[in-house]
């Protein structure tokens, strides 16, 4: 049963205490008040972050739930070439979870919050009619009119991927494919720690950051979906095709292998940023693969060319709610 | 069951088309692109309405819920003296809620928008793991160092209260006790229909704009969780005391009686205004009446004045989440 919730609000605050640059007035009253940088827009990204929807309990570590939560919002920030501000979240807990679990989720969300110099400035607390709800909202800024849209690719632009992809996706499968013991904890895989790093991912503000200030990316959107769902995305809104090699598509390498084409096709959760551009883009941005995975055409729709050479076509296949297969 | 969720992302963005000044980028991106006005601050609050906990389908209409979720919001930028700028709505619905519900819901919430002038900008939407969950975002903004926070109460000042107490608390009193029909609805009791005035409260924007453009509110907080519990925490940010006149209250009339002075201390969801102030205040402000309750003192904690004249201690008695009394 977790404390009430005057002291659940005191105990965020204490942890998020240290004002940063930024934030007027953090925790404690109706309203945060935020200072943004002269001359630039707000930035505002929210997500929820949902027990057996996005995360489960015997799953995932309390400290991890806290880290993904905020570094899908973060993520999101990555994606506009943004700079974060501050941290909201809203929690929604059942009585039965225990303190202990929500004092860890904080520690791994406010560890993340820290090492991208941000406050956690607000939020809301509740009682859950069941489970674990938790919502975050992050605020940031880029310079007026800089922010890098999904409306932005232009035929010929060439298409990129950072990091390695369907890394999440395939240390998931992993667990589930785990045994069971008792009722709650399974043992993992004896090349997959919990905590492992694709499912510990790094928002790519910097990376982000980098290509807005040089103009380089026509167009950006975060791998959160999966690289098919969210290369839909940016052409939808650009209103363009893309043709893309499998070859070319950095393979995640988890428990000794690399992973399906497929998991780095549809599997989501990887926190990589997508972004297409007309200028020369380097190999290697704020330490991180950038690679060339293919170009941006004036066909309707989206191709994947195979080993033979030959195009067909692909399809959205990444996570989507409400499909009926929870 | 829910339509798809790239299909209610398309109904919401289609509801919610309009995009009004200061939103640059809407609904459709990473990220919400917003502007503020020149030499303003920026307001963020969040708030969860829950199902079961902040309301119940077999009382509240999809509507109500809906309207209701964005005026929590509305009403935490109206306690700072803010602008409302934009929203923001994290969606989690369940399987088996039917897609009307949601489609109402909407229509609820987006109808109060359009009456502020405030776009809906952007989101998120999952799968429930059971119920359905909110959470909205609402940013605004303020002339830099203008926001009225809790913290200003200075000993000496009046303290007001805006409209009546304790409507909404004694309508959902009627409900609760209202006679359960079959297994979903409840008949209502003659004197009160479902979307009646004091659950269908209206969020205090042009009597907070009006203070802080005077000056003349030192400390403001919205009444959510009940007179008693904010007033408490004006207090505890402002490190004074405050003595009420229980006869002052304002109190609501519901079924053609004024509620109790119970509902009226501790009853939640009023949405008024509770604000200090040293300056002279007039009986009326924006056509929303006006009263004078008590004064701010040196001493610690809460009085009530009863009608025998004597002061006793007043305890903070509003909601609170996590008393394991749900």
């Amino acid at each position: 049963m977790p404390v009430r919730e005057k002291k659940l609000i005191q105990r965020i605050r204490r942890a998020a205490a240290g004002v940063r640059s930024g934030v007027v007035k953090g925790i404690g009253d109706d309203c945060a008040v935020l200072r943004v940088p002269s001359g630039h827009e707000v930035l505002v990204t929210t997500d929820f972050s949902i027990e057996t929807v996005h995360f489960r309990r015997e799953w995932h570590s309390p400290e991890l739930v806290g880290w993904r939560c905020l570094t899908r919002g973060l993520s999101d920030i990555a994606a506009m070439g943004g700079e974060p501000l501050a941290a909201f979240l809203s929690l929604a807990v059942a009585g039965d979870v225990p303190q202990k679990w929500v004092d860890r989720f904080l520690k791994g969300l406010l560890e993340l919050a820290e090492e991208f110099g941000i406050s956690l400035a607000g939020g809301d607390t509740a009682q859950s009619a069941g489970g674990i709800q938790a919502d975050i909202v992050v605020v940031g800024s880029v310079p007026k009119g800089t922010a890098v849209l999904r409306s932005g690719a232009k035929v010929g632009d060439a298409i990129y991927v950072t990091g390695e992809l369907g890394g999440a996706a395939a240390e998931l499968g992993l667990l589930r494919k785990s045994k069971r013991v008792g009722n709650l904890r399974q043992p993992l895989p004896r090349n997959l720690r919990r905590d492992s790093g694709y499912s510990r991912p790094h928002a790519r503000i910097e990376v982000g950051r980098w290509l807005r200030e040089r103009g380089v990316a026509s167009a950006m959107i975060d791998l959160s979906d999966g690289l098919s769902t969210d290369l839909g995305h940016i052409c939808e809104e650009s209103r363009v095709g893309a043709e893309i090699d499998a070859a070319a598509i950095p393979l995640a390498w988890v428990g000794g292998a690399a992973v399906g084409l497929e998991l780095a096709l549809h599997g989501g959760d990887d926190y990589e940023l997508l972004f297409t551009s007309a200028a020369e883009v380097p190999a290697e941005i704020a330490g991180v693969r950038v690679t060339f995975i293919g170009r941006v055409g004036r066909f309707a729709g989206m191709r994947l060319v195979g080993a033979d050479g030959k195009a067909r076509r692909l399809k959205a296949g990444g996570w989507e709610h409400f499909r009926g297969d929870l």
